[in-house]
């Protein structure tokens, strides 16, 4: 039932609230003058579940380096990587691990890697979208769009974004390279994309 | 039930005819010499429906610049505003406006601006995917592309496109400033694409 | 109930096997010395079906210049043509035809041409999602927005593409030019796509 993977990195201990509603965010904006810019200035901490999703990697048959390296780029973005998880391709046990992250009350970011190309044991976007409530497809158009100038290998890569309970769920490609080109093309707005999940004002001002 | 929206454009009143099949447009080509390409000469007229979505802007608290801009935008190619109106984000009433809208006989586009992005309060998105019978993505893949040239935050945008019924309804961002841009990356091919929903030869021959 | 197809080109004689799973693809790598990087040096072969879907064509009204375009096309890049449909935009035999080619077992990529339009029997993209098990948009919309740069009228195209049962379903717009346009993008990773369905290691990790 529940994926078989050697945390990495860990912090916190929340339990799994199911599909309650999450506790209010709390926004690092108390005691601030009325009027300040407070999401642009203080933006809402981002907490970070990385699930590393390959095969060999559960087996540890193969280092996981992109699990390493987008946990790296995210502590380098300011946040804070509260579960580090690698797990097989199973579709279900993969679901289930992305909607129970995503209702942690303790998280709003769960990002994957690996599983999202053409193999018959690609599954991370269809597990992603069995449990996301709201497509964000700009995120996972951008990345690719933005990556091909790079290699047309980018085209391969089935990743979905979305969002559930609060939480952004986003797919990243599997290699420690498509890792990192594919997040430098989200780096810029995803802290504003977290703190508008959260409640801040000006979702589509932009 | 019916959205709290204070028109500020009418014209019209069509009673909302459910799922019947429209009345056979009236395309502006009788009397041509046969062999003469009636639809690039003498483009179906778009007849249309701007819908401002903002819980804001229904209670009266901000002005509706957004449909403002969007209204003289349809204007400035041509369109006619068959109606404009002002809703909140309720999921519910929005989806049932963009249903009749789309169902009117004297319509054939349904713009909306605003609930596009990440708040927990935009289900523009979501409203729209409720009623269209055939996505058109390519639209709001080619909004988000080309704006993104301008600002990062155009990933943000969670617009659709698709057709119900003869009618294509498009979702813009909230800002006046994105409606301006995300409009001129459509403007070239919306008479065009109006033209083929009405039966116009050629569609997929681009 | 079936397509009214004139195939131009035709090979072979499999029967359709419904949704059992396809026999292993017999990758072209036995023998090779252990470590040689096989599906690059050797692709699994491309073995297509084309299917032009156009009312006119289809009743013999029209020449079919884009199921011919994309055949050569195909025929370019080392695939083997095991059959060519012409058939009307009829949502379910198309949809039907589009199953039993994707599900025999002499076949991994089926690539149609027309139908991906505004017009009211512009049916391809939706009797292609109702057969696909995973979307591959990625391809669909690299097509369009490299497409883009040539005509704005690429953003009408609707078509979509996935994976049904380890084949690869393609639809391209309605034209030769754009036959040819839309072709160029993808041929690049084309072969590789089709040799990671049959299983080869290395799926996402571009």
């Amino acid at each position: 039932m529940g994926p078989s993977g050697s945390p990495t990195v860990r912090e916190g201990s929340a339990t799994v609230a199911g599909r309650e509603p999450k506790r209010s965010e709390p926004l690092l904006t108390r005691g601030l003058p009325l009027g300040l810019k407070a999401t642009k200035q203080m933006p809402t901490q981002i907490r970070a579940v990385v699930i590393t999703v390959s095969d060999a990697c559960s087996r540890g048959e193969r280092e996981d380096a992109s699990g390493a390296a987008l946990a790296q780029l995210l502590l380098d973005i300011g946040a804070k990587i509260v579960e580090a998880k690698i797990v097989s391709d199973d579709l279900e046990p993969l679901s289930e691990l992305l909607r129970a992250s995503a209702d942690r009350d303790d998280v709003n970011l769960v990002v994957t890697t690996g599983g999202t190309g053409f193999s018959p044991r690609d599954n991370t976007p269809e597990a992603t979208l069995a449990v996301i409530e709201r497509a964000a497809p700009g995120l996972a158009e951008a990345m690719r769009i933005e990556t091909l100038k790079q290699t047309p290998m980018a085209m391969i890569s089935r990743g979905v974004c979305g969002i559930r309970n609060g939480t952004l769920i986003i797919n990243l490609p599997g290699s420690p390279k498509a890792v990192r080109e594919s997040f430098a093309v989200i780096a810029p707005v995803l802290n504003h994309a977290i703190a508008l999940l959260a409640g801040s004002p000006g979702g589509d001002l932009h």
